[in-house]
């Protein structure tokens, strides 16, 4: 097929090289030059604007999203409305809230434009292995699209698939990410607990090796970890500052709005918090409470 | 090798029929004399008492057993002591704890026997698939156990090792569990959440397909998960009654005693005791809280 790739950052790059190498005809546009010029050494077309973008694609054209979430999607959204013509399809597939998606869907549907959200997962490792997409939207607008997701996925009918209507693609990610927290985090309370106890010795990057093959908590995010601490047992250089970037609080929200229990979850979004209050104030506040109480020493600064 | 399994349960039996395939020579005992047939009947040979085993097995002797954790495990290794000879060798291969190890071991280490500890992950599937082993023990006994090792993990260098002297195999089996009950309930509490948004209609069992490949929360857990909600998409006739086996307690009691905070594992370990708890005296006194200080409305039985 031939389709606009708008956001040629690291994901969106990758996908235009995955999608070209499997036959379509991609081009990509990205306000940096250099970005272009890069994809047109992978054989890709470049625009070096919307609307460029837009008038080099056939009708109906079809245009996938890669950019950050929130102000540059709604911006990008608001800005390609004007330039399209009914039956166009924009897919987002980025990391956006699912009621932002909703709501955008909805403003695209009155002009009969379609609005696809596809949650993506596969970071980095996509380009080799195919991304995971959890794709919302109305099922003829989906159905339209097939060929591009079967040469993004892993496989043809392999890690992906419409999940619902407009709005569950961007959802289902967002769970997708929340259980990713819930996963970093027990692995890393477990490796830390081994790395706690010095009388045995215990080296994790052979532990993790040990756990690929074989045990039952084997995945693709223990052989990440493995592999990092292969390179550096100690973590040495790392500060211990863990970034969240939205969907680990979307997916509580989303838990909290829902009145469903999910604490393990949130506790792991919590850490990530905690990870990056080096001067917490709970804490000195626990420490003047047992001076308090009991006349227990604080610890000065 | 020529070597003896004590236990002929799910684990023993698929543990002796494994090696058997590898080309080593297993006699196993159980009390039951319906798992000894068993066994014969796939070309191992079998004794109906310990003393039996012990003398079937030319010296220096190997035993690996395979039963359950606490006093059946204590029992055995008593029983087993007066009957061994200097340089024979027993392997612990169950899920003690590996305070119950080290002890152990040294009673067996004065006799001049070797004691071995051997942490096991695979579950069913590891006749099929091979044997994810923790082992601890010191180097020159565990290196002549090696055939062993190699025939019974995934690949013959794959998913095992000795990971540091007596205990560390049993400690670090103990954390792996730790991690899975976080994994778990990680897992669980997504594919909660996704069900509980009924305007999407959302095919859990799909969902799981879509996530084992290329996502970044693929595992050989999330496979199991998925084709349990294949089985089963609304859990039906399930209660919501989660046991638990000692492990993940005992990781909790490590975390403590080493004085490393593990708040995921713990809370997964507390869920589990939650979901037990059909008539939480907890739930009871916040209603009564609210009603005490806010005249809030008690639901009555």
């Amino acid at each position: 097929m031939k389709l606009g790739m708008i956001g040629l950052g690291k994901m969106g790059a990758n996908m235009a090289q995955r999608l070209q190498q499997g036959g379509h005809e991609v081009t990509g546009f990205d306000p940096d030059a250099g970005a272009r010029q890069a994809l047109e050494a992978k054989g890709a077309a470049s625009a070096d604007s919307l609307q460029a973008l837009v008038a080099a694609l056939p009708a109906p054209r079809v245009l996938w999203m890669m950019v950050p979430s929130g102000k540059i999607t709604d911006d990008t959204v608001d800005a390609l409305l004007p330039l399209l013509d009914r039956d166009d399809t924009v897919i987002d597939g980025g990391n956006s809230n699912y009621k932002d998606s909703l709501r955008r869907a909805a403003v695209y549907a009155e002009k009969g434009l379609g609005y696809v959200d596809c949650g993506t997962s596969g970071g980095v490792w996509g380009l080799k292995e195919g991304y995971s997409m959890m794709v919302g939207g109305d099922e003829k607008t989906v159905e339209a699209l097939r060929p591009i997701f079967e040469t993004l996925a892993p496989g043809k009918a392999q890690g992906w698939g419409r999940v619902g209507p407009v709005g569950s693609g961007h959802f289902t990610k967002m769970v997708h990410n929340g259980i990713e927290y819930g996963l970093m985090q027990a692995y890393a309370e477990g490796f830390s607990i081994l790395q706690h106890k010095p009388e045995f010795a215990l080296d994790l990057h052979q532990i993790g090796e040990i756990w690929r093959y074989g045990s039952v908590v084997r995945s693709w995010l223990l052989e990440l970890t493995t592999d990092a601490l292969g390179k550096n047992p100690t973590m040495q250089g790392i500060a211990p500052y863990v970034v969240d970037s939205g969907e680990g609080r979307w997916t509580v929200d989303a838990a909290i709005e829902l009145g469903v229990s999910a604490p393990v979850i949130t506790l792991a979004l919590m850490e990530r918090f905690r990870s990056r209050d080096s001067d917490s104030f709970s804490d000195k506040l626990l420490a003047s409470m047992r001076n308090e109480f009991g006349g227990h020493a604080i610890k000065s600064e």
